[in-house]
């Protein structure tokens, strides 16, 4: 008796509230799919006003809209990711480029990375303070350098040399975002510690993140994020790291996360749900659930949304909420933001 | 006969030299396990005089020795790990720490990454120029921080803070990396390119890296690396990158590569060969040629060693040489260089 009481008390605290949607496409593939999120966290429909949630819900259908464009029109699944990032990083709603949350130095640093399925390039970026759209730098790495992977002053200097729009840091600023660094600080000093770590009821990870399959039958994936609210030291999360925040390929699927970066990372929770795709053949949904059972075993939160070659959707996410849509050809796009909403 | 010509075609482009090298551990665990890599490349009996090939096996002969002495008493896989990198970090004969190749700038851009495989806790550091030993700071990300990955500038503040030796960044100086890095400026010049790209026969990586398996069970991974010659914008290769240069888990293995960085990130090579034991059931031998064959198909080239729970070995590369070892409890050490040493 003792034994079972004990697992039933393991097995409750290590399981959080499972969250997930998926969608089977039929038989045979969509013309093209495109799947987005807008951070994963507590966000309850209690403590969100109506007309806030009518804004989320609006602009996700707008980012939606923006990439369906383009793969209607025969566009690639990249045109598609970096378009409808770039929508989302340009509103302040999301924690990426315009809006994202500030360091414990009171700058924003945002990550970016985007993935090609088809050929396994990549482009990422991490640290960046004044390009305006990071995932448009990202592509720039994988497309004009053999590099992958480029971080703070060097990647900037790297969107100099590449003669991209330059902002003032000021642009990145949200009123919002500043007081929800001086409330961490103020914790921070009551807590005496040297890192401040989030509580349950804060935990927002508004980071965003696209996948696309175009009409040629290429998947792409892309993330981006200003990363954790007072973080410190160039920490880099998982969005710019492949195989932990992004992930493409067209033998398997394309996965964008969303959450405590740190145990995305050491999860390599992006290539593991591709791993069991490939090794164990297991179906889109039933590998982002298990990938994200894993990081839920350690206590920890978030998402990802995961769409396969063949246009089958999962978004799966241990949290209240998550910020999330999809548009398949010939179908109504569909907007969620709340766990368990049909 | 067109098609036969042209696959025979094909595989001869793609198909590097494989080599490898492995060992089969006894039916029993051993009582411990270390095995090390001074990095990969184009290293030839031809073009290494006998003098410095025994400057490279007595070097590697001491780095087993370090490690092996603290796994021998029960010292922990981590503690190996670290001992052992640390004092190839401060051998001027590794691309790492002291010795270290030059940025296109002339600096030393310092890279490590060390994982638990225990607990899948990890500390990863990029381009910090003044830590004497960056494999001792990524231990203090890991255990005194509850972040993963901190990068430059912001590492650097970190190092400070925790009261870590600085050096002045000429400490890393040697004048055959110099030189190295003079060449390729010159190179880059004639070839009127932005990006340095490396030729089949100066490609050699230096990286460090050490896998261990201690008296109780646990495994760990470490890397430490200077990057590749006229490296630029920050540029961040595989080895502080979890799951692409540097991995373990007790649940299958420890994973430390060295190679053209890129490929091993987009490749996602050392998490790949744990999802290969795992969901694949393959043996370490397998597992570690599978994932090297992926990274050769993209015709570049590099290396892993790979230990086991059990103890089972390998050490596996595409590339002419490696600089390698491993020794195990009861056995003599056990260092090589070239390809098919006997």
């Amino acid at each position: 008796m003792k034994k079972i009481l004990r697992f039933v008390v393991v097995i409750g605290l290590f399981m959080l509230i499972l969250q997930c949607s998926s969608r089977q496409a039929p038989q045979q593939r969509p013309e093209y799919a495109l799947v987005i999120h807008g951070g994963a966290g507590t966000i309850l429909k209690n403590n969100m006003p109506p007309e806030k949630e009518k804004e989320f819900r609006d602009a996700l259908t707008t980012a939606l809209r923006t990439g369906e464009k383009i793969l209607a029109t025969g566009g690639s699944s990249l045109d598609a990711v970096v378009a409808t990032i770039r929508f989302m990083e340009d509103s302040p709603l999301f924690n990426a480029g315009k809006g994202a949350v500030f360091t414990h130095e009171g700058k924003n640093e945002l990550d970016a990375a985007l993935m090609n399925g088809a050929d396994l390039n990549v482009g990422a970026v991490a640290g960046v303070t004044r390009v305006k759209n990071p995932i448009e730098l990202a592509r720039k790495v994988m497309e004009n350098s053999p590099h992958v992977l480029f971080a703070r002053d060097g990647a900037e200097a790297f969107a100099v040399e590449q003669g991209m729009e330059l902002v003032d840091p000021n642009y990145f600023r949200i009123e919002s975002r500043w007081h929800s660094l001086q409330k961490a600080l103020e914790r921070e000093k009551e807590k005496k510690s040297a890192f401040y770590r989030g509580t349950k009821n804060d935990n927002k990870f508004g980071t965003v993140g696209c996948v696309a399959l175009d009409k040629m039958g290429n998947l792409a994936a892309g993330t981006s994020t200003g990363g954790m609210t007072n973080k410190r030291f160039g920490r880099i999360g998982d969005s710019p790291i492949v195989g932990a925040g992004t992930y493409a390929s067209n033998k398997t699927c394309a996965v964008s996360a969303t959450g405590w970066g740190e145990f995305f990372i050491r999860n390599v929770v992006a290539y593991d749900i591709a791993a069991m795709m490939e090794y164990k053949n297991f179906p889109v949904q039933k590998a982002a659930a298990a990938a994200i059972e894993k990081v839920g075993k350690m206590k920890a939160s978030g998402g990802v949304i995961v769409l396969d070659k063949n246009g089958n959707i999962a978004m799966q996410f241990n949290s209240a909420g998550m910020f999330r849509g999809f548009s398949i050809a010939g179908e109504k796009p569909v907007v969620k933001i709340f766990g368990r909403e049909e």
